[in-house]
């Protein structure tokens, strides 16, 4: 384990002590067998960034009153919700190491299941008594479902542009980190220059985020990822390090690459070999730097908070998106 | 056209237009793909009965804002949204005479734009400002998702009892009849024992519709009903009339109608005998009476209001429950 990986462990140990311990009190269902799929997703060996960064922007904005950890869940809930529903999306086999739910149970437990998360996640937040936090989450399930449609319809587009898929990663991805922070900063009656603050910092770090998990397909192997490499571009899935490498590529090289990317049963060799390309035009590079500059933006906005534990551990996370193997 | 049909439409004319106004103006997707599949399912000629009966309870209750109209849109987009994914949960082939939107799309995209509607319908539901609102919504989904996954989970056994098939029907279908009105009531700032007796109408108007929509199953031709007849049998799903008679029928009969309904491809001839049992052993009769029976009860509930247009449009709501042929 990394050092800073360590480092936020044992500085949040408490918080992630107590959130591992909501997210088993507050499902709640009266079918087991909602039980057993929720589970499936839920106590998987998720890292609980997203709760996390949730408890701790909530005490960054002074937060006194005792539902931060219960509310918390509401947001790994509906996080869990969304990776049960892209799981049948994605026709993905590996989620973190395991078989995805929808290989074990019908799609159609599997898509309730996610309806009922949802809902449970929905019933969790309606205790903040905040309609505020409601209308946050309800956006941000809508930009989520849609980035996911988008995503879906520009499958195998060699042509997708960075701004598209920027604008994908953001409804997708981004806009449920940026949700954990700002919910937090309404729960804790913060300033409004507190809560865009907070925002700022959610959305940039998201946004990082999904490119170095993107990324990854191309740098990890699968023992490392949890995931099968090469899924995203089986599935037509067009990330950054490809869509900057087809721009830079001579035009012998991008009729190579739009020849492996549009088989669908390329090899391990094609794969390697397009990998090899993407370094060729800077595309692994180009992204590093691109994940790196948004991690630097959520930083920055961080800058109006005063020095305090939370803020030094939120600060850790950024770097340890960048950092991190999984 | 039944009379009391007419009579029903030509009274709530004017809500009825703007229920359908509201329902495409509130849509907003920015994707045009979600608006097709939405559009599919949402204006497919629906009856509209769960936003009139907001709207209706909300004017029962002296409701003088003018947001009625643009919640009641919330209630549909709800509905459609439990369609969406209960057809790809059913497996099913038509609705409403039309192919189902997952024989037309992917089921990829049909629960991701189940997710937008639900989302939408959440939005709208903030725009109330009543944060008991969405408690009534967030439960009502967590309900209606543990309804359909207990219906699967039952699927193909003829030991379900009575009271189980009860507990389904109010979690998959009541609690939304319920939750339009007492929502309305709760927007009209109406006394609890108002928001009561609507919640108490809408409860059983709800397990009415569904007891009668499942016996339509047994009942009506394919051309009348809008979708296949059998189709609940062909899918194990055991309903009322079924369930009453075979708790009814001698060994040898019992042993003939669990043939059929184990049977994946029952004949038409097998479907007939298996009517002509329903009604040898009462099961048709007997489930009519039971509708017959919460209607009432539904009917006595709104007692407490004085005679006005929307009672009457909701009691002439109630007769038309049992009445309907679709």
């Amino acid at each position: 384990m990394s050092d800073l990986k360590q480092k936020i462990l044992t500085a949040a140990a408490s918080e992630l002590v107590e959130i591992e311990k909501a997210l088993s009190n507050n499902l709640k269902p009266y079918v087991d067998l909602v039980s057993d799929v929720a589970g499936h997703i839920i106590f998987s060996g998720g890292k609980r960034l997203r709760p996390l960064l949730m408890v701790l922007s909530a005490r960054l904005c002074g937060y006194t009153g005792d539902y931060a950890v219960t509310f918390s869940t509401a947001i790994e809930y509906l996080h869990a919700a969304t990776l049960l529903h892209d799981d049948i999306v994605d026709d993905a086999n590996l989620r973190r190491g395991k078989p995805v739910a929808h290989s074990q149970w019908d799609d159609a437990i599997v898509v309730l299941v996610g309806d009922f998360l949802l809902a449970r996640a929905l019933t969790i937040s309606a205790g903040t008594e905040r309609i505020e936090v409601i209308k946050v989450l309800s956006k941000l399930t809508e930009d989520m479902s849609q980035g996911e449609v988008h995503q879906l319809m520009r499958k195998g587009d060699t042509s997708l542009a960075e701004h598209e898929y920027l604008e994908v990663i953001r409804r997708k991805t981004a806009v449920l980190f940026e949700a954990a922070c700002r919910t937090a900063a309404i729960i804790a009656d913060a300033s409004d220059a507190e809560k865009e603050a907070l925002s700022e910092y959610g959305h940039n770090l998201g946004i990082a985020f999904q490119i170095t998990d993107d990324l990854f397909d191309y740098t990890l192997d699968t023992a490392e990822f949890g995931k099968e490499v090469g899924a995203d571009l089986k599935e037509g899935k067009m990330t950054l390090p490809v869509i900057h490498a087809l721009e830079h590529a001579n035009s012998t090289d991008k009729e190579k690459m739009i020849k492996i990317i549009k088989d669908d049963n390329f090899s391990v060799e094609d794969f390697k070999a397009l990998v090899g390309m993407l370094k060729k035009y800077g595309g692994i590079d180009y992204t590093e730097k691109m994940a790196a500059a948004f991690i630097e933006t959520a930083k920055d906005a961080l800058s109006i908070f005063n020095p305090s534990e939370s803020k030094e551990i939120m600060l850790d996370i950024a770097d340890y998106v960048l950092l991190r193997r999984v």
